[in-house]
């Protein structure tokens, strides 16, 4: 992650560097290309994914370069060995300055939908490629996550925990904002707290009992530290014996938190020893190798349990570890004429051309760029977000994207947002849409293009 | 990742920065304290992980730092509100001065094995605990992967193609370097490739393809461009069909990739189709949603495929998406006397002390940090890496870590590196380690400490 620097431009695939080159050469690196970034299909047990990661695609996009030691790298590979002193002036002189269409943070995503739309010189488009896909793809994914776990809580907050899991310290703080969008109320991650403005949660771990002789010592000097916030972690030696320990010790305090063994055995205890001694409005928290479907069958089984702590299952999705976000693409315009390019092998079709989202009450349709439809049925979920590299308005923060992404998640029927064999929207291309793709296939078979 | 700059003290979770400002409060935030980071228990299908991340963990010891605006933001926060205007100048001295002792990348690692160990004033090693834990964890994660994939290719070559699906741009770049350690023989990550000296293969995508109106000019131009490094990803259309259209272009090629269908009879076919045309020499790689278990029957079923690229399943250890790192202290000196810790909890216990680890032929002994072995019988695994904030000597770079640990794996037996129920490593603790566990449980249990 950057904040204010630039990002080099070396964070891509070789061959985003090697199919420049070659466009360079061909001539063809400045037509107009359109690409589009969908998810193909979604992982098991997801009806929906909710659009994440917007905002770091837009700071890449407009602050990627290479510099001098990035083009003396490009020229040194054997790759490149042909490429033209022009390309890699070319690469010097590269910043995007195309447009960027997109579903708003927080909008829930279907397979086939463009969350992305890039329409970019075809040299700017290609190399932005794998960046756009991996803070795109993930956040996607951990917002969607979040999501669920959030509505096995059934109104309990959902903090999220899990930096010290997450695939590598940027995923960590990514994760955090994402999970926000998704739902959580906040996150451990202070970085991402002071970032993007989220709020962030966290007392104390097993290590600070354990600085101290004895537990009582360090559930006391906790409490002079945080007041009303204390929450005291009560699991180091003992749980039921650490519940009496900060039970003893009385007003102030938030609460305790359960991090091993029974959380609903031991949370009913807990809820008794806090309760006897007139800690009512004491809470009790729970953490430790969460997820939704724990967290569903603690809900269920009527677990004394207020708040959850949630880390390296949502951090890393654990069920559905990744999402196969595409990025392909559509049209391309050379010579003032615009060609309309798909995929046709077997097992990874794609639909050509530059397509909007219109999201009716109980199905979304996919439908060309240019259609339109009457704005009482359907929300139209595409939208301008850079044009010509420059911002058309800014964006909304994350806690804007993560009130869209609640009401946009009631609205959807309770079916599909199930945590087990959810049901699947119903999703339909359009009659020009399905035209078109008919329409290219012959095109490309007659070989007439 | 940073590459010169400094990484932000903000990157932590905030219980350790809570923790800090009531260690400082308490008085104990110079005492010198030892934590060991350990893996609780290997994932499934796993006996062994591969240590790797240490470099990043010394760009971050030795650069973290909390600048105005960070110290503002802490500042700013209620948790903190009761901390004192010395605390708040403690962070801005914040460097780390202590020491840090650790495996060497590459070196295969067991559960209950520390692979670093941090010994530095408690607030210095406690707020590093999350950004350790995140780096470290993904790493050694990833490069176990890589080994399985590696050890499934049974010689040929694997490339790491994932970045596009890796969790965060940060992740892509990471995961390549983990992955090249593991046995990969590059990524395509051409970030990574820059930092890290790590070779980069790639040469074109679909897009490509898809950017000219015939796939013949496509393959012309790319032959053009990479000469003996042509590698035609035929699958766009038709895959035979592709591999008939790069067969009649003829040399210089290097090969084809297959991306799509049914891998084992597409490569036949296309063996056949290549060396009908004379091009006996062109290889045939295969991508696509491949993993170890994957590899490994293709190369039963004596697949014609000379390489593999492999992406998602690589960089997000899908199978195994996460790895149960944690970060312990052991121990604590404060006015002159040592202090050792552990957990007692039920299912996450933990030995105190600080320790090291001794590699036999047939076992490991994880013993305390001043017991010797005879060199002969056994190797030390963990060495010194920073003393009083300073590098001991150069890391070796990646390709040395990945010889080591290419070395080290021929090392274990096979049926430890087996890809499903593989056998787990004997691991013991010493008698002197489990000595003093007793005798650390008994003063704690005494009140005695």
């Amino acid at each position: 992650m950057t904040t204010g620097g630039s990002i080099s431009g070396l964070l891509t695939d070789l061959y985003e560097l090697t199919m420049a080159a070659g466009y360079f050469a061909a001539g063809k690196s400045e037509e107009k290309a359109t690409f589009e970034l969908t998810i193909r299909r979604l992982p098991p047990n997801r009806s929906f994914a909710l659009a994440a990661g917007l905002a770091q695609a837009v700071e890449y996009l407009t602050s990627a370069c290479f510099d001098e030691d990035d083009v003396r790298y490009v020229r040194s590979l054997p790759q490149l060995a042909r490429a033209s002193e022009g390309f890699f002036e070319r690469l010097r002189r590269f910043r995007f300055s195309g447009d960027l269409f997109a579903m708003p943070e927080g909008t829930p995503v279907f397979a086939g939908e463009p969350i992305l739309t890039v329409r970019a010189p075809l040299i700017e488009a290609q190399i932005a490629e794998t960046y756009l896909l991996a803070t795109i793809g993930f956040q996607t994914m951990v917002a969607a996550k979040a999501a669920r776990v959030t509505e096995a809580a059934a109104g309990r907050g959902v903090v999220e925990f899990g930096t010290r899991r997450a695939h590598s310290p940027q995923a960590g703080v990514l994760a955090g904002r994402a999970a926000y969008i998704g739902g959580c109320i906040g996150t451990s991650n202070a970085l991402t707290g002071s970032l993007f403005g989220i709020p962030i949660y966290g007392t104390a771990a097993h290590s600070w009992v354990l600085a101290f002789p004895e537990e009582e010592e360090a559930f006391r000097q906790l409490q002079r530290l945080l007041g009303e916030g204390t929450t005291y972690i009560v699991d180091t030696y003992d749980t039921l014996d650490g519940v009496r320990k900060a039970a003893a010790l009385g007003r102030p305090l938030w609460g305790v938190r359960l991090d091993s063994g029974d959380l609903l055995e031991l949370s009913r205890e807990a809820r008794a020893i806090l309760d006897a001694a007139g800690l009512a409005h004491a809470k009790i928290m729970a953490t430790g190798d969460l997820n939704e479907y724990k967290i569903r069958a603690l809900v269920e089984a009527g677990a004394s349990i207020d708040a959850y702590g949630v880390g390296t299952d949502l951090v890393t999705s654990a069920d559905a570890p990744s999402l196969g976000v595409i990025y392909k693409l559509v049209e391309l315009e050379s010579d003032g004429t615009r060609r309309y390019t798909a995929k046709f092998s077997e097992d990874k079709r794609t639909y050509p051309g530059a397509k909007q989202v219109f999201r009716f009450e109980d199905h979304d349709e996919i439908g060309c760029a240019w259609e339109c439809r009457a704005a009482a049925a359907a929300r139209t979920l595409i939208r301008p977000v850079l044009i010509r590299g420059g911002m058309v308005e800014p964006l909304p923060d994350a806690a804007a994207a993560r009130a869209h992404a609640a009401a946009s998640l009631a609205a959807l029927p309770a079916e599909c947002r199930r945590l087990a064999a959810p049901e699947p929207r119903r999703v339909e291309y359009s009659p020009a849409l399905r035209a078109l793709a008919k329409e290219s296939r012959r095109k490309l078979e007659a070989g007439v293009t």
